[in-house]
């Protein structure tokens, strides 16, 4: 799989529709805008991620000629479209949330304006990317809400689904506050921390587990961190602290234990007791093993004196909602509002903005979301969409990773005491829709088609 | 995302324990098997699929020189490794399953004989493989046991987890009897059918509806599929009745009509009752929208007159079990059987085959998990591990997509009754361990490590 970024990962429809569009000289200007309909019900807020993705996707769109000899061949497409195809680029504008920033439903976190067929082309991809990975950093999230002051590590490559989601779990869970993570490309891509521990295939090769414990710590001296749960989690823990002499002679820093297996605050607890009266309070304890926000902040809540988590599968597939609601409507086109109406889901027609309304001290209060056309409402607050692209440029440019990722711990800190928390709030945070928005959306139900 | 085939794409701890592994000169044989430890509750059984993607990944594995710079600039390696990494090539066996065979807990689906280190390293990239091929093929097939004689299309690009998992799931969809996708790349990478309708955005960028339907069906004259359900599915359904003389005369052969929100069951009736009476008998119902088999099972046991179903988010993302259990372990190293014991994680240990025993008509009657070593039991019995690859080369050949998709046909057609309900059976399939496999793990936990 090396075509990520290849237009042909898209529906069949994107392209028999943009032929259709061809024949027909349909070729106005559209506004599309991505927005999720409703939170999954574990969920208090969502977090914007995937903008850097979807730029770099726009910013690059262009046919090879063999996909478009494979088209031809297909049977269903005419020359003229394919030639036209040829020359086929995003040459739009683009607004968005910058990533990071907390969202909530019927808010559009990106708006693309540009000729019918780019801006309807692009559907498939940018739904593809924007939903996963606001869906994970939205997940990481709450697992940073769950675990203050923690060190938290993506280990979730092996059970994401396929290789972009490994890599896009591990950018979108250190943006929403992760410390890093275990996969390697995700570390040369994008720079973040990598963290690493051991297998227990690698204890399982030797034939003494305090070999294999002494060994891995002379090829990786500096903060070593050693998996004991292999055999007997105490055991292991005993073996270490009676290395620990011969460890420091060598010059190893001895960084941490990893917990993997078993009722982890009790093992916690007792390896704590081993590693202070063997003299190695320094040592840290480090847990993974099927874990999420609910077990992490379980543990905590029990006192379990775990100083970090590896947060796998329940991360890097969102486990307990694998999937948001999300959309990419057509709002306007040639300077008409749209509406869709089939039941059960209609959206806010119109060019749209989004505005965060907020305390004196910076918490929340409420959001609006207003035609783009109609005044800022009135006190402390911000439009959230911004300019990304213009006429298919990144421009202005992109935050760095780091800087997006202080604003999203910045946005953490602002919620609301009651979506801090991990079970549903009480009542929603309001989304105030304007009157001008609505008496459009009644204008518009009025119509015939 | 360009990387999916890159050995970087991988948990860091593989390259720790590798360097480990080359300072101490531990470059013996290893076995490696991957297996799934326990069924998802809502899951009678599993169907194998990504053997082809390993075996790509692993005969094609092989690191880059920026690459192997940016792994020096961490710090975390010295330089006789990473110029070992250099020459670092997979020249192992490995043995698996036939893609499309049904599979349980505790069977190993795929076995890798290599230097240990080469057997290690791969880990991180077969589970994240294996895991999610599987996992959508056993997801699709019950889709497909839920809709005997229905057509079946993947549209599940959008809320899939990234590009990768877009691609794979179309494939392991249509392996499992999907009679294709939406996803063009998916068509032109493995030849599997595509099929496509039309957005709600085309019909709301017409002013009419009915202009809308007769200009797409204009540029796609062949089997054109309409998309009813954007303001009034049922006025939608009249005027296509209304436009098809003119259609007919200008060529187009109106294939289905798409309903995708509401009571599909209700809108569907109506819908047929509109044709038949418009002397439309031929035209197909096609419905879609937040499907999946407990859905299609219970519209097509209301008796709606649906012929086809387009299953998009939780086909792609196996909504109600976005994971498998799933573990690849070191069974044996230097030709002794190796155990991890982790509490609640034990395993298997040794090299092992694995027996599908039949009754006379071929439907499966049990499973036996063995020693590699053992004789095959008696009866109507085969061996499910087979070659795939010699010395790093693809040997025997894989057999070629639509042919593993007739065999998954087959066992399907050959599962026993009760685990062919989308319910969980009452008694799970019975996979047997033998005697030897049972006393080989008893003998290696009274070992000392």
């Amino acid at each position: 799989m090396n075509d990520g970024y290849t237009p042909m990962l898209t529906d069949l429809y994107e392209l028999t529709m943009l032929q259709a569009y061809l024949d027909e000289g349909m070729a106005d200007t559209a506004v599309f805008e991505f927005f999720v309909r409703a939170l999954p019900p574990q969920r208090n807020f969502l977090m914007v991620a995937g903008i850097e993705q979807v730029v770099d996707y726009l910013a690059t769109l262009r046919f090879r000629d063999d996909d478009l000899r494979w088209l031809g061949q297909t049977g269903r497409f005419h020359p003229v479209f394919l030639d036209w195809l040829r020359d086929f680029r995003f040459s739009g504008d683009v607004y968005a949330m910058r990533e990071g920033t907390v969202f909530f439903p019927n808010e559009p976190i990106l708006r693309v304006v540009a000729p019918l067929a780019q801006a309807q082309f692009v559907e498939s991809r940018v739904i593809n990317l924007l939903n996963f990975s606001c869906l994970i950093a939205s997940k990481a999230a709450r697992c940073v809400l769950a675990a203050p002051g923690k060190q938290l590590v993506d280990f979730g490559l092996r059970r994401a689904h396929g290789a972009e989601a490994g890599l896009l779990a591990a950018r979108a869970s250190y943006l929403a506050g992760f410390a890093g993570t275990a996969t390697v490309l995700a570390g040369k891509h994008y720079g973040i921390p990598l963290f690493g521990t051991m297998a227990h295939s690698y204890i399982e090769a030797h034939e003494r587990e305090a070999q294999a414990f002494s060994h891995f710590a002379a090829s990786q001296p500096n903060n070593v961190t050693l998996l004991i749960d292999t055999y007997d989690t105490e055991a292991a823990a005993a073996k270490v602290v009676a290395l620990a002499p011969e460890l420091r002679r060598r010059g190893v820093s001895l960084g941490a234990l990893r917990l993997d297996s078993g009722d982890l605050a009790d093992h916690a607890r007792r390896v704590r007791a081993l590693l202070d009266q063997g003299g190695l309070p320094e040592v840290r304890i480090f847990a993974s093993g099927s874990l999420d926000e609910t077990r992490i902040a379980a543990l905590l809540a029990n006192g379990a004196p775990i100083d970090g988590f590896g947060v796998g599968t329940h991360l890097t597939t969102s486990a307990d909602a694998p999937f948001l609601d999300s959309a990419y409507k057509l709002q306007a086109y040639a300077g008409k509002s749209r509406r869709k109406l089939s039941e059960g889901k209609a959206t806010w027609p119109g060019e749209k903005q989004v505005y965060r309304v907020r305390e004196e001290n910076g918490l929340f209060r409420h959001d609006v979301v207003a035609l783009s056309c109609e005044p800022p409402p009135s006190g402390h607050s911000m439009a959230l969409l911004q300019p990304v692209m213009h006429q298919g440029r990144r421009e202005p440019p992109l935050d760095p990773l780091n800087t997006l990722r202080q604003h999203a711990a910045t946005e953490l800190a602002q919620l609301p005491p009651e979506l801090r928390q991990l079970t549903p709030a009480a009542t929603p945070y309001p989304v105030q829709i304007t009157s001008p928005l609505r008496a459009l959306a009644h204008k518009l139900d009025q119509q015939a088609h």
